[in-house]
């Protein structure tokens, strides 16, 4: 059986071992610390720093493949690892347009898939000239390394634009300007591919941010127009060969009034596909390891006519264990996830995940679970 | 979060990883060598031998739990542990009736529950004299430690009788005879119970087995009348009870012309229940640690009107993995579990899970599929 290498050991890769385990596949993880949400899960966990060439060499020398939870490893060293004979699945060249949000953009505008105008922002004119196509306010981001609505800031004018470019820019952050879209609500079209160039979509989901961090999903979207549906999964199938994906392909979509527009991707397993653990044939975790070792893909068939997710993020109160047994009890369908984290106010420690055909009683009774798990409304103060 | 201790290393341990990880719960294994199949999924293995009393000490120590992934632990180790203040769960008064097939026939006897009519043996005049009840053939089982068809034998004349009990008896094996109950079909009775008294069952499904070994399992029993149902169900509910089983209780039951009636007990996660993982919304081993943990229980609720699980046994030829694309690609549908064991020809090296709700579709592409990947039905010579 081969073994899989995970550069970062958050808690995709602590999900990741759960899929593992039932494939007979063997999990390794690169870890900074040894401390980190699936390093307690995961033995053998090897020592290094995603930053450094020679860590990422000597742990793709102990692998069949190499994948990754997250998008910080550099470029370069991508093709490097690559160079020096590693499967790195997504490949740099991939992977690169999930690192990058101006090339990202550039190369969506080359294949004519929908995205926001936009323009790379070298001095505060750049921002203004963008204004003057798309009106007040512009939304502009760090081409590199945001998420969870970091790297991301409001200008509401002119003034805005000017006083945070030369902070940000200052700070030595690259940084690209963006129309803020005027959507309707947020979509997650979500594919796995694997080097045979074999796909598959699962259900295209509703995703809901609140501070720019994403809340709750539920799959599939309530109410989507099926011709919509259809033209967010073909646009993640089309993406996902076009840049040469393997393994999972995310593409976090505006739906508006004048159809859908690519927010963001991601080439790993996301946060809007965590109901497939519970929710679906084949888990996103699953599917990952399958594509990146170019196994046949699982079906991606969902388990109920409607699976919610709700993200649960840590309170005041860190004493999450002694209210488990609460949600526990209220709620025998619910399937509570832990990450094994330290409880920190507004940081993802978990997920609920419930499924059913009620949507209203399915959102109450996961929105119930988490508000109960994170305590801040009920404590005094 | 607690951290729960599994005495041995099996698949079970390794299954039950699985669950840990989503509930936020440590999981420890003890080991006897650190080359069973979970100690690739499980980090921090505690090496120790599940005779020695000063191994089960020392992990007892690291733990907040103790529980089992088999029946093997001597008794009086069990209490001495309980004596040292470990929490263990099941408790040595339970777990005794799942080591020991006599001391359990004598309990359910006294509790009016179904069982064979049976003997202790002391000398084949003890068989004998049993068949004058029953009529030959009369089985003869070891009194403790066997499991998968080890330890039965059929003894057809009193010849057999005399010779077998002589060669077995003289192994320091104790045994008991059993009348060679006339069943129409074998089903299992899966409850889980807490310190606290909660219990939850599952479907009663059919197991059906061949030399012994568990192959499949249907979920759950096909055209079982409901009362015969609710019958197992409230046994094995009850024997929970009266055992004071903390856990999970499989009750492996005859179905007769006359009733059901008791063919063995385990207190562990059991091959009647993998079915769970993929085919009930909590799965057994998230349930026994639910179980053993004092949580609330999990819903028993099946996912579809069907499950079909098939276990796979090693073939001839041990390179599985270049099979697994061919189930892979067939039946996207199918959940492949590896144990991460070495392939020996008749070795539970995995199991297969099929849902939906077409009965005869589903046992197909299971049987296809463990054919399939065992393969010696392919092989030549």
């Amino acid at each position: 059986m081969p073994v899989v290498g995970m550069v970062g050991a958050g808690q995709l890769a602590r999900m990741t071992q759960q899929a593992a385990i039932a494939l007979g596949v063997r999990l390794r993880v690169m870890s900074p610390d040894g401390a980190q949400s699936a390093d307690a899960v995961v033995p053998g966990v090897a020592l290094g720093d995603h930053r450094s060439l020679p860590d990422l060499l000597a742990f793709g020398r102990t692998v069949d493949v190499v994948t990754f939870d997250h998008e910080h490893v550099p470029t370069e060293h991508l093709a490097a690892l690559e160079q020096a004979g590693a499967a790195v699945r997504p490949g740099g060249h991939a992977l690169l347009f999930a690192q990058d949000k101006s090339a990202m953009r550039r190369r969506l505008a080359e294949l004519a898939a929908p995205v926001p105008r936009w323009r790379a922002v070298a001095t505060p004119a750049d921002v203004d000239a963008l204004a003057e196509q798309t009106g007040w306010p512009v939304v502009l981001k760090a081409a590199r390394g945001g998420y969870d609505g970091r790297g991301v800031w409001v200008c509401e004018t002119r003034d805005d634009a000017k006083r945070l470019v030369t902070e940000i820019q200052a700070a030595g952050t690259e940084l690209l300007a963006e129309e803020r879209v005027d959507f309707t609500r947020e979509l997650a079209a979500v594919v796995a591919r694997s080097p045979y160039g074999q796909a598959a979509a699962y259900p295209v989901v509703e995703t809901v941010q609140r501070e720019g961090i994403c809340r709750e999903v539920i799959a599939p979207a309530p109410g989507l127009a099926e011709e919509t549906a259809l033209a967010a999964q073909r646009l993640a199938l089309r993406l996902a060969d076009e840049l040469d994906v393997t393994g999972l392909l995310t593409v976090e979509l505006f739906e508006t009034r004048g159809g859908i527009v690519v927010n963001e991707l991601a080439m790993r397993p996301h946060n809007s596909a965590h109901w497939t653990i519970d929710g679906a044939r084949t888990s996103q975790f699953e599917q990952h390891l399958r594509a990146v070792l170019d196994l046949p893909l699982g079906s991606t068939a969902p388990l109920a006519p409607y699976t919610v997710m709700a993200n649960l993020l840590g309170g005041r109160d860190a004493d999450v264990y002694s209210r488990y047994t609460h949600v526990m009890a209220r709620d025998p369908g619910a399937k509570v996830h832990f990450y094994g984290k330290e409880v920190r106010p507004g940081r993802k420690i978990g997920h609920v995940t419930v499924l059913g055909d009620d949507l209203a009683d399915l959102l109450e009774r996961a929105r119930h679970a988490v508000d109960y798990l994170n305590a801040d409304r009920y404590l005094k103060g």
